[in-house]
C-alpha cells in the first residue's frame, strides 16, 4: 500500500491537481462546494501533504497553538471548526489553552503552548495585554482571530467586519419603522467599533436625537441593569440593539419583567449568533460573525507564515450577515 | 532573590507546613477554606512545589492533555478550573484538545496530545469509544472525568454520582405535590444512571404508574418534540425532569408554545447546572454536579498516578446538590 498522492486526491473529488493545491492552501479562488469535496476526499483517503512539513525543519512540532480568550463563553466554536479543517488538510495537529485559566493561576497565558514548542500560535477574542504577543511574534508566526485590537508587528489580524454587521442591525431596525433606538455598548475595539457603527447609521437617517447609548460590561446582567434603567424612561425606545447575545439576553429578561412583550413591544437583537441565540426559546435576531471563514482564513495567514512570508501583519475582515429570527417586528 | 519555599507558603497562609503539602496533593482532609488560602499563597509567591517534578524524569513535558468531548456544551468549564487548579499548584501544565474536532478530520482524538508526549491525559464527558484508550493507559496515567462509562484497566473515574442527583429531583417534585412526572431520557451511563433512579424514586413513592418515561437524544430539539407529544396526551404531566439541561430548555420552548406557564401549569427540572441554567431569562431548577470537585479529584489521581500509584482504576463520585430556582413549584 502505497500512501496517497495529491493525484488520488484529486481523481476522488472530480477536480484538477492544481485544484486540491489551492484548496488545501485554502485559496479564495476555489468555490466552497469544491474546497469541500478536495478537504473531504483528502480526509477519507488519510492525504497528508508534504508542502507543510517540507517548510518545517524536522525539530518542529507540527503543532498549533490555540490561545482561548474565556471558554465560558462558547462563541469562538465555530471559529475552531474553521481553522482545525485548513490546519489538519495540510497535516497539522491544533491544541488548545484556556487564556483565562492561566492568567487566574499567575501564568503567561501562551507560556503551556510555547513550552511545548508550537511552531504557530492563534489567539482567539481579546487578551487584556495583545502588546505581550510581541516577543512570541519574533519567534513563531502569530495570528489574532475575532479581536481588532491593536496587533504588535508582523502579527496578522482576521476578524469580522463589526461596522458593517452593526450597520446591518441599524438598517434592520429602522426598516421595521423603529425611531427611538438603543444601544447597550460593551468595551475595547470591538465595543467601540459597533457603537460608532450604529450612531453612524442613526445620524444617516436623520434619528441622531433619537438614538440612546448606554455602556455595559458585555454579560447577561449588565444588559438586564441597563434595559430596566432604559426603559423605565418616560420615552422608553421601541428597540435594543445589545453589543452582544448575551447582553441581548439580559435585555429579554428586563422585558419579561416589566410586562413587555418581545418582539410585540420591544424589538431586541444581539451580536455574534451564539448557540444561545439560536435556542428556540430565544430564538434571537443577531448578527453571524462568519466564525467559519475567519477561522479558515486565520489558518491561511499562518500557512503563508510557515511557507515564509514575510511583512508586516495585515488586517482581514470577514463579511457579516444579519440572522432575523423572532425577536424583532415592526414598531408598535 | 532566593525562589520561595514551602515554609514561606505556609507563613504566608497562617498554615502549617504539612498541611500546605496536603492542600497541594488535593487532600480531603483540608478544608476548603485552608485549601483556597494555601492555593492562594503559592500562587502570589509563585511557588512551585518539586514533589510532581521530582517524579518525573527530565525528558518529561511537565503537561497534562485533557481531551474534551465537545466543546459546543460548556458544562466542563467548572471542571476545568478544578482540574487546572491543583496541576498548576504542582507546577503542571494543561492543554486542551477537542475531541469532536478530531474526529471529524480522521485523527485518533488523543493523538495531538500524545505527539507533544504529555505525562499524563484526562478525558471530559462521554468519548464514542473510551475502550481505545487502554493502549495509551499502558503508557501514562489516563483519568475519566464526568462521565461513568466502563473504563480500561488501570484509568481511575471521577464523576457525579447520578443516581444521588436524580433521586434528588425526584423527591422535590414529590414533594412539591407532583404525581404525574414525566422522565425525558438520556442515552449512555449517564442517561441510564439517571433514568432507573429516577424510576427506583418513583415506585419509592407508590408512583411507578404515574411515572413517564420518553427516551430523546439530549438535544434542546429533542426536548422539545418529545414534551409536546407528552404534554398533548390526555391526561399530561404537571413535572417534567430532562435528563440534561440543554433538553429542559426544549420544554420550556414546547410548553410556551401550548400556553402552559412554567411554573404555575408545569414544573420543569434539567441537570447539570450549565451556565444557560443560571440564565435569568431561563432560570431553571437543575442539579449541579459540583464540577469544581469533580476536576480537583480527577487531577489528584494523576497526580497519585505520577507518583508511583499502581494498581486498578478506582470510581469516585462527587455529592451533586439540588439547585431550586424559578422553573419548579407546587402541582397545579
Amino acid at each position: 500500500m502505497r500512501p496517497p498522492t495529491i493525484r488520488d486526491v484529486a481523481e476522488r473529488a472530480g477536480v484538477s491537481k492544481s485544484l486540491v493545491s489551492l484548496a488545501l492552501r485554502g485559496s479564495d479562488q476555489v468555490r466552497p462546494e469544491k474546497r469541500d469535496a478536495v478537504l473531504r476526499a483528502a480526509r477519507e483517503l488519510g492525504y497528508r501533504p508534504n508542502a507543510a512539513a517540507r517548510s518545517l525543519s524536522e525539530q518542529r512540532t507540527r503543532t498549533v497553538g490555540v490561545l482561548l480568550n474565556d471558554l465560558r463563553n462558547p462563541w469562538f466554536v465555530d471559529l475552531l471548526d474553521g481553522l482545525n479543517s485548513l490546519l489538519h488538510a495540510n497535516g497539522l495537529h491544533m491544541l488548545l489553552a484556556d487564556a483565562r485559566l492561566n492568567r487566574r493561576t499567575g501564568q503567561d497565558p501562551a507560556d503551556p503552548l510555547l513550552e511545548l514548542r508550537v511552531d504557530g500560535l492563534v489567539v482567539v477574542g481579546t487578551l487584556p495585554d495583545p502588546a505581550a504577543l510581541g516577543a512570541v511574534a519574533e519567534r513563531i508566526p502569530v495570528v489574532l482571530a475575532g479581536s481588532r485590537e491593536p496587533a504588535p508587528p508582523g502579527v496578522d489580524v482576521v476578524a469580522g467586519d463589526d461596522e458593517r454587521g452593526a450597520r446591518l442591525v441599524a438598517e434592520h431596525l429602522i426598516g421595521l419603522g423603529h425611531r427611538r433606538i438603543a444601544h447597550i455598548a460593551g468595551y475595547g475595539a470591538v465595543g467601540e467599533l459597533r457603537r460608532r457603527s450604529f450612531e453612524a447609521a442613526m445620524r444617516r437617517h436623520g434619528l441622531a436625537e433619537q438614538a440612546v447609548v448606554e455602556p455595559s460590561d458585555m454579560t447577561e446582567e449588565g444588559g438586564y441593569r441597563t434595559t430596566v434603567r432604559l426603559l423605565s424612561r418616560p420615552e422608553r425606545p421601541t428597540a435594543v440593539f445589545a453589543v452582544n447575545d448575551i447582553a441581548a439576553i439580559g435585555v429579554l429578561s428586563a422585558a419579561e419583567e416589566l410586562g413587555l412583550r418581545v418582539p410585540r413591544d420591544l424589538s431586541v437583537v444581539g451580536y455574534d449568533n451564539t448557540s444561545i441565540a439560536r435556542l428556540r426559546h430565544v430564538w434571537l435576531t443577531t448578527v453571524d460573525n462568519t466564525s467559519h471563514e475567519v477561522g479558515r482564513r486565520a489558518a491561511r495567514c499562518l500557512l503563508e507564515r510557515f511557507e515564509g512570508a514575510g511583512g508586516e501583519g495585515r488586517v482581514q475582515l470577514a463579511t457579516p450577515t444579519l440572522e432575523i429570527r423572532g425577536s424583532t417586528a415592526p414598531a408598535p
